[in-house]
């Protein structure tokens, strides 16, 4: 079966908490939506705000290839002037070949919440779908509660969705707005909706219950064929369905067509991007896209992955873009450091004495604090140097970080270094903001001379975690960078009882690391 | 019916990227979650790594009220020497009185992975089983990668549950370990095994399709009364089911009974707690638990919730241990920070200036960075400075820290520091074994002797949050400590970009609080 997809990332995933668009990020995941081949794109609720009513106006200009623009509002205000409504004529100023309406479908919100009769509420629903269709745009109808609504009284359920369909709505969504709906209850419920009407159903799905990617799967299963979700299940509350679960999960489990099919190598991607957008840190332990769906920790399942994938694995990652990853921890084996080296290049599965002696170093690390897994660039450094192949390419001979307050009250950080590059010495200082970011400005002032290449390296992620809170002050601490030179990006790490100290072995670790990469290189093309 | 819950949060859950729990953080989860009303614990694999060994040697000394605990392991590895497995020995070492065993229930597995024929992976399961009790522990039998292993052959997966069965197994958990099983397909299969035998059934689910805690609940609607999962969802790859909305499931919405059921107002609490020790972020959206679980930021939402929660809220946020909150209205600060001074013993209700300019201080400075949730001695600083009960009891007039190497590359912390108290100046240095626990030992010197009862006050927690991780070097930092005087425990926080800054003003606060609450006794003394 065909199912349509209709995304509302722009609309309800805008009301997520600590999720702000600018009105060209939005244009551009509006972009991304469409390349990645969904159907319909709701675009943002013209008459609740001017961001969204600036959206629909400079979307216009906007070619889509596939994907049609959808705007977002709810029935009119009052049922006596339609034709008036803010609202409805915000819809139509908007522009869109098709607009969404949301009305009620559960009596306490019509009765309780607007204070209308049964037959009110049904002729305002008809009303303004028939108003916005007169207009010659298409009508999604979105029937808000409605599994609450059909729980508390299917009759005036069957009614209200009775009223969208005879107004002339190509298709009508039963939303569980409040997302508490359990699967089976989805499925009767739609399988009941299906026998009686004959228009194209919807779901729309919310995560309150952490079942929305379910229900929206139990509706398909019961014969809906339009799915409302998000990317990264982004929304109000727990949020939406998760589009980048459910898409992949219709495709490759249930076996339908989705415009997306041909594009679902660039899931992961997409996920990513809009995570970016949105400066929201993404989710590692996503389904499908996250960094460690395909990430393995234990010994066992490791040296399984590594004969036959499906063995710990339930789809080749590829499909949807991602890939396998292998971790090494104090759980992990001698198989997990050798599929680690593998990865960077390097077969050691001959040498059992070296692979044991690293996983014996790595373990007395680990020990002490260290984490590899997320480091993956101080990993290569330890192999590399376990294997005589590198050593630091300088040498910190003396260091020291002063902090303090100037005339004026505000804190000063200053570092001074004494770095030894191929027996030259570099003195030099730098001030920062605070003092690893003046240690990182020295450390990288004293070695531009010798390594010009390190200019390109940027720190693009910092993270600290205090290792024995209960220590107080005297705790250690780990840190954590993230690193990149603009084409790849890698990790380091570095654990001491002094947080500057800790910094400064992982910045260190991240510039040796890309240093070391630049040699093979050079000395790849010299060869 | 009464649904048995296992929770695998310390051995499953820490296979998780980036989970890393010390032993001492194990002992203090398994108690909490035997507070909770936890069935089963699963506190690690003893054969697989000294940790975990620890873990079970040490936790023998604890006294639980409820929870069973329990040792998890492979079936043996030579069928030709099953009592001499160390494997199944270190199981029996740990001394639990249940013993998980998993086996592989998936031909794939047996045959490519361990090269045995079909009867010798069903021996293999007997008589792991039963040379196990034979020593007296009760077994849980876990069938690996049951739904693949069933759908590929089912006669292959009825036979390696019988040989569990026989053997004495007191459960049989069906695992979908790759967690690409459907919920349909669960109902389907479980229903078919409860037919065919007659042992109790259980469910162990992965969410690699975002359907965990789906495909769980439809495995007990199909009759299985026995649930593993983990707290937060964390686990391999995307993790494991989500107990933390698997048990309010269970209860509040298919009215099962389980022995969490008078603890469940407790739920959020526990899932915070765990975050807290393995020092993840807690995700915000989580259904149930989530910070945004509650959260209405749509107008349309807020005035609704305000007249009846059941509008958007699918169950009452309380019977979880949550709440209600509203976002950017002015109304609802206020209301928060009235609630947060009643718990500190202030009535500001009747002063709505007051309740109003706190508001507008407090939004400023959680802008900032400050999160005042897990600040209550900072939060009540500010409330007494708006009402002018407040004033801190000292001045820095000057700090310098210095972190340099000596001659021996020994790294070395030092802090000097200039404080006016009463007019007074006092001038002091001292060493510590970072600059924070420098400029610590310095101010606690300084302050000695005009406030002796200081010498009671102790660091008893040290976290240290990256606000705006992407900004590397330069991000602002927020640091948040835990202090106790060996009565009393009180947290305070500070923000900065520079981490010694932050620091230094959540050590200040936290001796300001202490001084005032011992000034307030005082007066209170002499009245």
């Amino acid at each position: 079966m065909l199912i349509e997809i209709f995304d509302t990332t722009l609309r309800d995933g805008t009301q997520g908490e600590s999720i702000n668009l600018s009105v060209q990020d939005k244009i551009l995941i509006a972009k991304r939506l469409d390349e990645f081949g969904i159907d319909i794109i709701e675009g943002g609720w013209p008459g609740s705000n001017p961001k969204d009513e600036e959206f629909f106006n400079k979307v216009k200009n906007v070619n889509f290839k596939h994907a049609k623009l959808c705007a977002f509002g709810s029935t009119a205000r009052l049922l006596s002037d339609v034709e008036n409504d803010l609202n409805l004529n915000a819809l139509l100023n908007a522009e869109t070949p098709i607009v969404s309406i949301f009305g009620k479908t559960w009596r306490l919100h019509s009765s309780k919440g607007l204070g209308i009769s049964d037959e009110e509420n049904a002729e305002l629903i008809y009303k303004s779908i028939e108003f916005i269709k007169s207009h010659g745009r298409e009508v999604v109808f979105d029937a808000e509660h409605f599994f609450d609504g059909y729980k508390d009284d299917k009759t005036f359920s069957y009614k209200m969705l009775k009223a969208a369909e005879s107004a002339g709505a190509s298709a009508i969504v039963l939303c569980d707005t409040n997302g508490g709906t359990l699967p089976n209850e989805v499925s009767e419920i739609v399988k009941d909706i299906k026998n009686r009407f004959t228009i194209k159903i919807g779901i729309h799905a919310h995560n309150d219950s952490e079942l929305a990617v379910a229900n929206s799967l139990a509706a398909v299963n019961a014969g809906a064929e339009h799915v409302q979700g998000t990317f990264n299940g982004v929304g109000e509350r727990c949020g939406n369905a998760n589009l980048s679960s459910i898409i992949p999960n219709l495709i490759l489990k249930l076996k339908h067509q989705t415009n997306q099919q041909s594009n679902l190598k660039n899931l992961t991607a997409i996920s990513n991007y809009i995570y970016e957008l949105m400066n929201l840190a993404p989710n590692s332990r996503a389904a499908f896209t996250g960094k460690s769906a395909f990430a393995h920790k234990g010994g066992v399942h490791v040296s399984a992955v590594m004969k036959d994938g499906r063995m710990y694995e339930h789809i080749e990652p590829s499909t949807v873009g991602n890939k396998q990853r292998v971790l090494v921890s104090d759980l992990s084996g001698q198989s997990n450091v050798k599929y680690k080296a593998k990865e960077i290049g390097v077969d050691i599965s001959d040498n059992k004495e070296l692979s044991k002696k690293l996983v014996t170093h790595i373990k007395n690390l680990e020990y002490d604090g260290y984490q590899f897994d997320g480091a993956e660039g101080s990993f290569e450094l330890l192999l590399r140097s376990e294997m005589n192949e590198y050593s630091p390419f300088f040498n910190v001979v003396d260091s020291k970080v002063n902090v303090f307050y100037d005339d004026k009250g505000h804190s000063k950080s200053e570092a001074v270094l004494k770095v030894e590059v191929e027996n030259e010495i570099e003195h030099t200082a730098s001030d920062g903001d605070g003092p690893v970011h003046a240690l990182d400005n020295a450390l990288r002032k004293a070695l531009l001379r010798f390594y010009p290449e390190i200019s390109l390296i940027k720190l693009v992620d910092y993270k600290v975690r205090v290792l024995d809170e209960k220590d107080g002050t005297t705790a250690k601490v780990r840190v954590m960078i993230e690193s990149s030179d603009g084409t790849e990006t890698w990790s380091t790490v570095g654990v001491s009882r002094n947080i500057i100290e800790a910094s400064f072995i992982a910045i260190s670790d991240s510039i040796n690391y890309k240093l070391f990469q630049y040699q093979k290189e050079k000395e790849k093309l010299a060869n």
